[in-house]
């Protein structure tokens, strides 16, 4: 029976079963008394299986002594208990057939000796055969599932959103440019400016950073859907925060509020942490004995505490009645740093906290303006661990209120007519959050550079493999 | 107690129960009677909820009346059993909030007229209103989380490919430029050729055509994976089977043959079609009656029959031989069209057709080469009503084998230094294949045209939304 060896415990197989299974050597070993022992990895779970392979294998002087490192073997055998060892049982071998051989085993560059995460970076092809980055792809994994099943259990659509686009949700943001133009002869109009007309979709177009405005237009027609896919900052920002290219999941729901929306975040959140607890013990192990030792509590403290909502104008009251001397200071109207949201959430509240009504002047211009006239329904969420994980916000829904703050902010309401349109067909109130993945895992994980939990990391001046 | 639609049957509510519902109106009629109803919706399935309005409600002269196709509203009232309707009950209103009116009722886009496709699509921002969109809608996320689920069960694990890239994939494939160049100031070298040197990744990038190459890194140390995302084809065709941007899922398997390939494809296809079948009864309904009479039996056709596994050779003679006249000719080296496709799949075998084995020459360089030199281990999924499905492959993980094909086709083996490393540290027989989502999406609705199965299509000259 071929197996995964994720699949001898799951299955529970008994004692004697004959079973074969392939990976990839973690390490062998000889005793004197002419026995091998070989460390197996195939991936599908944290453990490697443990094969003990006997002398008399008729390929055991031709080939079982040469195995190394990485190399890939298949193995027929028999599920023995094994004592004293943290795994239950071991593979008896009946027959070792070694498919891939490492050439020139001296040089492999995972050997079996710890790496620093930076040399792993630069082999990124051959990482994920590593602890670290295994279960960094089983955790990244789990948590994507988890996010497809918390909102199709609670009734949303997944809805994908354009990639290549010719707006700026943000109004603001850096951009890549998508183009087929030949830059060795770049069309020019009679006016001497780039001619767009030229290039494949007929106008300028660039890699979106945010999905939200067109699932804006799909909430407004099935209630409750959800983006989950690639988006794009094109800044020049060196820190283990910040990635060219990441996934963010965008839920957008009608006829929500604010404080809707936070509820969503906390329930998602929650959602995602219990499910790595259940269905990634080993993992998270790992993550506890050799990343994080506050992997587990951390993830079980968020589950257990409720988040605790505080109005910006109040957390900003805190700050500066902390009497803490703060890099960047702190008034009414900043944008909070990294440094005063960790301050709130580690050391004033000691529990994740969600930061609501923000300055207008701060933020963008869809977001709802409150009754004061001063603040918009925003939100930030707050973790202990990483900080800022989630930021939503209330959408205007009036389109007089929509209008103004698009001319406030210098913009035109001609550039955003479709988006208007959603205000003068039958508008509802409706409100959404974007969580980045990176920094979900990141934080799950306690893995510190957003590039380590991400296959292949964009950043500036690398886009290798 | 607030629900959805689709609550009110999922949840068996009992008659008498008081409910909250939120919706846009479909439309409304009034009766002489003096009682108003109104169709609503809220996308959480296919049918709507006629709402009945007794006169007596206090806004019925000011408000009811002037009601008009898409405004939102929020009704609380009770459910009754409705007598002789397609549904088994209605809400009997006690209070009726309008929430957004429609502007100019009489320009209203998605009036309660029936539309053309076409002109829907000029308004992709309302046409998830309507039944049409909104059952795509709800079909797509079904097929997408059933493609997530399917692969979970299996124990792989999702691995995000990356979006922007250096390489080609395909050697040859047609790509869409990413860059922050100045277009009106673009550096040059010493050499007088663009410096992409001074690009943000420090070289020329693009959008990926495929996640392949990367996806089986991750397949050589976690055995099981896939991508789902979206890819890029910068090609100039108006057909209603290409968009610029679309969905594809990509599973690679390590220790696998083409054979192995073609039964998860086939496997694969059928859990999708039983999911849908199973979870939107309702839209495919639809489907039926208003879009494609068998597109129903369609997938009950492709979950009970076994896939036919065909060879190339013994297809093209199968074509020779029929005595058809096709508009492009049939011979042994030539790639098969969509008219031979068809003629398989729909006419000879009437049943999906596997084809296996392909001559080299009209197949990518990473194929795995058969021991008869001509031909290579590649497959192309049929099915009735639409042709190619799904493409895969086996892999070539012989290291000598692959070099003399990347020679063979003018490319240089230096080029794919670490594709190449995956063949020298361990290699393993591997194999995979691509769906992309929207032909499956299409497959499944009997739509005719992918720009009506994705939210907002990218296409030559459009990137409009």
């Amino acid at each position: 029976m071929d197996v995964s060896i994720s699949d001898i415990s799951t299955l529970s197989l008994p004692e004697g079963a004959e079973i074969t299974v392939k990976g990839w050597v973690r390490t062998r070993r000889d005793s004197k008394s002419g026995v091998s022992f070989i460390n197996l990895s195939d991936g599908s779970c944290f453990n490697s299986l443990q094969i003990v392979i006997p002398k008399e294998i008729f390929n055991y002087q031709s080939e079982i002594l040469k195995i190394t490192t990485g190399c890939s073997i298949v193995v027929n055998g028999c599920i023995v208990k094994s004592k004293g060892r943290e795994q239950n049982f071991e593979l008896r071998a009946e027959e070792v057939n070694v498919v891939g051989w490492v050439k020139d085993p001296d040089t492999y560059p995972m050997s079996s000796k710890r790496h620093s995460i930076e040399y792993l970076r630069e082999h990124a092809h051959l990482r994920p055969r590593t602890n670290i980055i295994g279960s960094v792809t089983r955790v990244r994994n789990c948590i994507a599932q988890a996010i497809h099943r918390y909102f199709s259990e609670q009734g949303f659509m997944w809805v994908s959103t354009p990639i290549i686009t010719a707006s700026d949700c943000e109004g603001a943001g850096e951009m890549f440019r998508v183009s087929t133009l030949d830059l060795n002869n770049i069309p020019h109009d009679s006016n001497g400016n780039v001619d767009f007309k030229e290039d494949f979709f007929g106008k300028e177009t660039f890699l979106t950073v945010s999905g939200q405005l067109n699932t804006e237009t799909y909430a407004c027609a099935l209630s409750k859907v959800y983006t989950f896919g690639p988006t794009f900052r094109a800044e020049n920002s060196n820190t283990s925060r910040h990635l060219a290219e990441f996934w963010m999941v965008e839920p957008e729901v009608a006829f929500s509020d604010l404080e809707q929306s936070a509820q969503l975040a906390e329930s998602l959140l929650k959602y995602i942490c219990k499910a790595v607890l259940l269905e990634r013990k080993d993992d998270m192990n790992f993550f506890v004995q050799h990343v994080d030792s506050s992997a587990i509590s951390r993830l079980e403290n968020l589950i257990d505490m409720d988040f605790i909502t505080v109005d910006y104008t109040q957390a900003v009251d805190i700050l500066v009645d902390s009497g803490r001397k703060f890099d960047f200071p702190v008034y009414w109207g900043v944008d909070l740093s990294s440094e005063h949201e960790r301050y709130l959430t580690e050391e004033h509240f000691n529990a994740p906290v969600i930061v609501i009504n923000y300055p207008k002047e701060i933020k963008a211009f869809y977001m709802k303006v409150n009754d004061d006239g001063k603040t918009v329904a925003a939100m930030d969420v707050l973790a202990p661990g990483i900080g800022e994980i989630i930021g939503g916000s209330q959408r205007e829904h009036r389109i007089d209120v929509l209008d103004e703050r698009i001319i406030e902010m210098g913009m035109n309401p001609d550039d955003y007519g479709w988006y208007r349109e959603l205000r003068t067909y039958g508008t509802v109130p409706h409100a959404g959050f974007g969580l980045g993945l990176e920094r979900m895992v990141a934080y799950v994980t306690g893995v510190s550079n957003v590039r380590d939990v991400i296959p292949f990391p964009r950043t500036p001046r690398n886009a290798s493999f």
